[in-house]
């Protein structure tokens, strides 16, 4: 199923397989539009329920728009805000109309349709929007079903409110676990022709065996001259594995929040610069790595950084987590061009090390990976 | 007395009047070598008092000093650590001997002497080292003469016991608010041959009227020929005035600690990003400014990011403001070079405003104005 193409949109075309960095409040944390150049990213996410919230669609529509408003010249995918908005426990009341949620921020009551979320989006002038989708708890099938009557619902409406030409709308696959569900909601979507398809309800509490479930079950009912889109999925081992089963578009905080807390990514596994091996060592984080970090810094110095908490810091093990996610990427798609990919998965699983991670044991994930991983504040 | 040189170091030239920006930690806040070197910043200062806590000299210097450490290329400036020590109330015990403190970061107990500054400068291997001095109340007569008393002892022994070539010793000036004893010891210092002097103990609550007669008591007692620098003061205002009073090296981190408050520097005083006016101004911070920042972002923009606490509005905000700094040091050195100096500085009272801070309410100084100003934490 792993296959490479090129994502065309209005700000530039996008290689894929991607890695999309996530820029919450119109910014990447820690990284300046320079940096994101200078790594070569193409494409970014930015979350539309933040930007709503502050400082505000009708602001930056006055301000020229996302882009101008940023500074950044290439693409930006923003989701529909429906995500953080079901993950505000006890903050909302939904119906078939919208979903109406109080402000993280300052309590204020909001009201998210399938029109606003639209006209959001267009105001931000984001290059691909997505429809508003409502993301149930994976494993309750009952409600799993009703989530996805309403998705649907609001796709046909989110298509309909749609007007802005050379801005992409997707839409969302949900189902929750249920592979029949899923099969059902990739052939409903498939009949309303979107120019891309996004698989949500993922990593949101589920094993990665059940997800790596539904990928097979979903990606072989989506139409193969479209991109797909895996919703807020995105570790090193997510990307090989995604793009095993069929997915071109990735995004997660992940490779930027571990560099936040001084943790960066190798082919290896994750390096936790912290730790007092790193004290004396005059090696960057990767001999071969051809990020500014690595070419500049030893893993003496960024420890004394995370260690003193330096700004700085948090920036250097960003830009090399970006650059590692993104070179990920390429290389994948490589491999795919090259017909490699099955030697380089096989490679790839020989060096590398899940992190003991709550994501790695199921059975407490559901307690402790809460759906707030999606949005970085 | 304004004046213009060349300041010869061994990891190059420095132009003069200079601001140096503060790294206290191995890094100045925010901003990577990267930035300093597109800012064209020639020399930086960093903090004894913070290296020898953490990591230590003497683990800089088995990575191969302190510029390798922390991947700059030019001038580094050390000061003494006394600043910080005499900073630490009720953490210190104080005698000819030298002066044992306690860590503030884990209340370990160390001592600093004449020839352990040294020895620690001369392990970081920074370009201007500075002897250890006793920075006394500036208003107390007895005990500023006898802080003076020990400066000069201490600083015979700190030019006895350095040793390292290309690294030059400055000298520092004490003699708190009194213009004799600033006056003695400037004659004490002189005789000593140091290669460079500094003028210690002011900015610590004493007023502008004060530090601006010491300073006039003071340059014309210095040789011609050698580099004059003014320790810790360093905003726009202190840089004209201190070049009319024949200074030649400042620093501060005023200029990036207030970037970090939302506070940026303009020739009409400082502009707080905070203030709803910002919110939908499209200009950069200054129209004619060269920075990456006021090249690439409203102020719409940096507002939202300080509005949001996103670390790349610390950044981009201490851009722009270590760029202000330069820029004023580069038209001063322009100035006098061409002899308008008189006229730059009547252009400069015209516009700015000076800050309604602490400093200019000499009677609320000594209350609010502490001395860990010096060195960022």
């Amino acid at each position: 199923m792993a296959r490479a193409g090129t994502l065309y949109t209005a700000h530039g075309s996008v290689p894929t397989p991607i890695f999309c960095p996530v820029g919450t409040q119109a910014t990447v944390k820690t990284l300046s539009p320079d940096d994101l150049v200078a790594l070569d990213a193409p494409m970014i996410l930015s979350n539309t329920y933040h930007l709503h919230l502050r400082p505000s669609a009708e602001l930056i529509d006055r301000l020229g728009g996302l882009h101008r408003f940023m500074a950044w010249p290439r693409a930006i995918l923003t989701d529909s805000g429906g995500f953080q908005v079901f993950s505000l426990q006890g903050l909302r009341r939904v119906s078939d109309d919208g979903v109406v949620f109080k402000s993280h921020l300052d309590g204020s009551e909001h009201e998210f349709t399938p029109e606003r979320v639209v006209e959001i989006q267009q105001l931000l002038g984001s290059d691909i929007a997505m429809v508003l989708d409502e993301c149930a708890v994976p494993h309750e099938r009952i409600y799993v079903m009703e989530a996805m009557r309403r998705t649907h619902l609001w796709a046909e409406r989110c298509q309909r409110a749609h007007t802005r030409s050379g801005q992409l709308l997707f839409g969302i696959v949900q189902g929750g676990i249920f592979e029949d569900l899923r099969a059902e909601s990739a052939r409903v979507l498939r009949q309303m022709d979107f120019p891309g398809y996004a698989i949500g309800g993922l990593s949101v509490g589920e094993s990665k065996a059940e997800m790596h479930a539904v990928l097979e079950a979903v990606t072989p009912l989506l139409p193969s001259d479209r991109p797909r889109y895996l919703m807020g999925v995105g570790s090193p081992e997510d990307l090989v594995e995604g793009v095993a089963r069929g997915i071109d578009v990735f995004d997660c905080v992940l490779p930027t929040r571990l560099a936040r807390n001084g943790a960066v990514l190798t082919r290896d596994g994750r390096l936790n610069l912290r730790n007092a091996a790193n004290k004396e060592d005059t090696r960057p984080i990767e001999a071969d790595c051809s990020c500014y970090t690595c070419r500049t810094f030893t893993r003496a110095y960024l420890r004394h950084l995370v260690i003193s908490s330096e700004v700085l810091g948090l920036r250097l093990n960003s830009i090399h987590n970006v650059h590692f996610m993104l070179q990920l990427a390429r290389d994948l798609r490589q491999a795919v061009l090259g017909g490699t990919f099955a030697d380089f998965r096989a490679a790839f699983w020989s060096r590398y090390q899940v992190a003991d991670s709550p994501r790695a044991h199921p059975q407490t994930a559901r307690k402790t990976t809460t759906r707030t991983t999606r949005g970085e504040l």
